[in-house]
């Protein structure tokens, strides 16, 4: 019997880079001055980080890795683990340690925890939006530059899934493509010669027309851009099970259950990563500098 | 005579490591195995970045670099500076070059221009709210991980100011310093003695009781968190102008111009960089690369 | 009509990253301490990389970086494009620049000509192999550490194919993910739960019974793990096209052929990668620097 | 009393960057996601390392390296030494550890013990061909780009012995050298005149007749390129002893006793590095991730 | 009461990058070949580092990091804080640990520690020479090339101030940039609307007719550049307190008393970074490897 | 006849690390602000390095480096090369470009410059006082941690030679090394075996009677600890011409002369590059910003 692992792990290298980089353009050359000249080297403190407002986690190990990366003696007990949702108020995460420490490093761990709880509570309203249709949502390429790997697992905190990573891992066939190689059919075969046969083909299509045309080759997904959800209806019942159905364009709150209806495979909308606002957190010292320095 | 530089400049190791990132991301370490595989590599193709939503531009600098970084040979003609508004339909940048850069290049550009153009468009909004009051927009360290330089530069794109660019060079004594210091006046003087002469001081009071006793030291601006438009307007009278004035805490378009009627130099808000959305543009090819290689 | 690309794209930041590594532990802090020495600054050199022993050409774009890399000026013709077969003597590219610059970038140059060209020509001894076979020839991970990008590339010059890159881009269950997951099945519904849709999963089985429980899950691809010959066509009957079928392990230029005679549709071998040897090359000058020196 | 060492040290710094550079490719930005998939985060495992085939160890520190970057909380134990031979099934290293790190690693793992195992395996048998007579087996710069240090590192633990490390910690003075400096007393005065005191030189002549010019001048060792051995006995002769002599060019298994047997002090052969294939490793599983889980 | 912080932190990252890449350029490929050979991994030692003239400590986290880096078991004990005098003879460290370990570190731990010792020495003289005025002795950005976060933190343990760390976190105008603005006060004014609240400005004069043009304008600062002390005073007379003022140019251990008795708040000194020799330090065996390793 | 090198190459990739490091470091995260702010994009301007007093110049082209890598249009021409001697108010470089470029990079431009050429003067000191005698000056490695190729060069600039340049392309065995050894005789052999054929040996003593054990091997060079210049010349008459003489300990330009004379081969001096101060120069604008955009 096995566990079932509902999230991905986070490869340690990308967490520990992406905190490094954060915490370099916040520290410059000559890191907290403000802390330095406050808070006496020999202060303790605790504190919480607490949600504000509802939503759901996701990067509670970036918080984690930049307290830690700030100073080593740090203790953190999540409370709260990524992909749980929590009400105002909940205490997510504990942190005792040097003063200094939780001072300097909470902006980073913030605003880590902050963005990424935010796509994954935008994701869940939409994945909750779809919820009784088979339609999954997934995500599109559409990242902050630089956080693609971060921004893909906060999906799957929300409870969508992921699309290709970039543009390594998956073809994705669209219309300048199509162009280009003069044909869907032709495009197709290009890429079949191409590619790896552990690579995965997906074709765009924006009509009926030509998804016909697509559906003459085999490719594992279809993408059916811009259509109402009646079109996209017809467009399920001509694939008829031979291939994923992907809806794609026009996506929003509003629309996404209608476009489950449809009975399409997979939704995918960009607005998860590109337009997320940030899950309202913040750090509350329980114990004061000054008194821990007094306990200690 | 000298021609004012609106924007600052944007230093170009930095517009280069951001794209080099997101470069790396997208790519992989096999590329764009779509565009490899169907599209010729003697094809070329001419295109239009065009806003799909009315907003500001920022980032094209970005873009530039990526289309740039993907092959060498590209031309590229901004039509639309930085700082500029567009409307739905507007040509921001004219690009041709060989299709598979192109193609390959697009969805980073776009998400660099989008992201901060999506930054500057919410700036603007509340630089448009405060219009007529002599309170400046300012932004936060609540920055996306990595993007600090680039995001705070889009803010000044949208009409805004920038506060400290980190921890490191500028002193903003919290109540968590207070507490750790003993006292306001204590945690001010050993601001003052740690930092160089070229480093400003702020001090951050929730009541005029505290206001009261910053004002016994002399400091360069306080920020007065989370008060109401009167209590703003008391504070501004206590501080008397011997000092800058920035309100924080609860702004949102719509206080935005009540609190900036109180009479504070500065509102600084988070949400310019935490809560952006993305600016809706578009790359539309308008010479399909299979015409392009027939006319080339 | 489009001109197929038989050749993947090298990503240029790959192939800039290896060079600029391979020249950085040539060369040190002083550099090439010889040639400076004793080749004066102002002298100009031809040269010509041939073939000494036959064989399939691999990686001439890392050749053409390494010299740029070291001497701007210098200016290369490439007489044979990767993936053409060579004779000895045969020209595959023409130098000429600063005396210095080709003496200096020569080995690195070489190394890497040498290494991906020795890993083409053994790979197309294995594509000669199982000539008239429907089987592909496919390459594992048991590359070079650090060298993957390239040594896949050149693979695909030799007429082979590519696996999946990495751990990231495609699922391959074997026998100890089955174990822990408690069955096959248990397995194969775990990781499509967990991976995205444009994600194939592959299943290693050791027998025909373990291939039968596979069958009942519907999966992209089955490894046919050391199986003979006679096992492997009974196993191509029980999958009847319903996944393609790759064997693996056991394979050598003796045994790839009655392999490919089973029917299956793939086979792996580390060896393309993990045991091939340099294809010998040479650097010719055929113009020495002294006499360029005088002609110039 | 000293203990000789008997292998040279291994920088940590080029054990760390390597098996880093090796994992990010393997890894990308998602990790190993068959195994996060199957295998629960909480199952523990046991393995072994086992040769597969005979040959010489070499990297074990890599292997071990690898394992730890992966997970920290992983036991290693080394059961034989670099340098050290070993029998098919012979056991190299036992591992315990989360049954995901030992499964994420073992590839990287495997690809450094094999490759550097494989080049100490060659490199021994060329040591063994040429063993009774005073010559000494070194290798060249003929290694695979990037991996220099742990080649070179290979070859000693395979009883050979180092050539110079890049073109920066000696002088080697070839002919196009000798040609630009317009002789070869003008090219290695040119030397003694730019190097440091540190610095030795060596020159390579084609024929009896250069040499003789050579030992005109004052060298540290001779390279006679390509000679027969009954040429390379003459050449000892005339050197007698007021440098060392290196034979090299035209060395296989096959002549290098005859070679050795000429007297020169050192043969140095590409093939040690440029030409070994991997020797055959297993990672075998003792107690299988379930069982582990249920012990645990 | 807050114990006060004499000293800045060193943001951890800038001391192992620091740290790491000095030992990089010392170690190579091969790492301590000498060491390596002659002494057996075995053996452990005990030093101390003693100052062998008098002077000013600064630097001994980087003593410690090298030492820490080669070697992760060793042991050390800070005798002699940053910042606190030596004599000749003093013990500011005691080391113990692999005698390889303290072989191979020792020049990387020296050169940091006699650097910016050195540097912390000479500001203390300048300090001393000013005792009694009111005037702090400042740095520049005359720094060494990629180790001004360490030289800045060591002209603080000498006594001394810091001065701007870099372009980016203050203004500093000088005559050039007022010649390219038109006049003092059109560069002023620009400043002003280019920058934000939280940045100081500072303008250069080098006449007391330009001073009287800079107190037009309100700035942080005025740099009196290359003025005598008589003309100094003047100057501190006509800004009467309204701005800092401070000296530069033409400052040296003889002249420093007189200009700081001109009463400016200021006076900069490049000397302190671009001019400081090294302190003589050197670490001496208390028992040797030898020895250590009987007793073991 | 060749022109003979009278200087090393500084490999490209030394110089461009070096460079975008400082300009790093000076530029943060937001570059030249007052630049910026008062100096029109368009403007241009000349300018010359200038020296203030006399010297001998070393780094042209990490001065030229610096221009180019902030503004890629910048023309430069070198008046004077690396290692010609400068007296006061000697033009050195002729910078002509954006003014913006030329106040940006000023300060890296001169920091390297002035840093270099200090070392360089400084070493031609120590040569002139030794002039006639057969010594060399040579360096140590008691450099700036992270520039020791580029002081390394100076040194050359300055007409001295380089002793090894780290831990890896030679060996030097001192007190310790041998206490762990045993006894010299079992250092040097034990150093004969470890390293390669092409690595020279080197045995530091500090009393005659280890120098007749260290002549009972065969060893390259000797370093004579701290010996008085009698002491000196009874140790070059015991070496008698069999390996090279080093005098190292206890040289100043006082001293180094009678050193010399002592008929030693090479005195190593530390101060070099450990106490070496800047060669004053400057950045002197021929044409102001503001004339040359009217010229333009």
């Amino acid at each position: 019997m096995i566990s079932r692992p509902d999230l991905p792990s986070l490869p340690r290298n990308i967490v520990d880079a992406a905190v490094r980089a954060a915490l370099d353009e916040d520290l410059g050359l000559v890191g907290d001055i403000t802390t330095n000249a406050t808070v006496p080297s020999g202060a303790f403190a605790q504190a919480v980080i607490a949600a504000r407002k509802p939503g759901v986690v996701a990067g509670v190990a970036l918080a984690e890795a930049a307290f830690r990366a700030v100073g080593s003696d740090v203790s953190i007990a999540i409370e709260i683990d990524d992909g749980k949702t929590v009400k105002p108020g909940a205490v997510i995460a504990r942190i005792a340690g040097e003063a200094r420490t939780l001072l300097t490093a909470e902006r980073v761990a913030l605003n880590f925890l902050g963005r990424l709880s935010g796509i994954a509570t935008l994701t869940r309203r939409y994945v909750d939006a779809g919820a009784g249709t088979p339609a999954k949502i997934v995500d599109t390429r559409k990242t902050t530059p630089g956080l693609r790997a971060l921004e893909k697992y906060a999906v799957r905190c929300g409870g969508g899934y992921n699309h290709r990573v970039g543009l390594f891992d998956a073809v994705l066939i669209k219309d300048n493509h199509i162009v280009a190689a003069g044909s869907i059919s032709a495009a197709v075969r290009a890429a079949k010669v191409a590619v790896g046969h552990m690579t995965k083909i997906e074709v765009e299509v924006d009509t009926l027309a030509q998804l016909e045309m697509v559906m003459r080759e085999k490719v594992d997904c279809v993408l059916l851009d811009n259509m109402k959800p009646a079109e996209l209806s017809k467009a399920v019942k001509i694939v008829a099970g031979r291939c994923l159905t992907e809806a794609s364009g026009g996506v929003s709150l509003e629309t996404v259950r209608e476009i489950a209806q449809s009975g399409v495979d997979l939704i995918s909308v960009g607005a998860l990563t590109h337009s997320a606002t940030v899950l309202d957190l913040g750090l509350d010292f329980i114990a004061s500098p000054n008194q821990a320095v007094i306990e200690a």
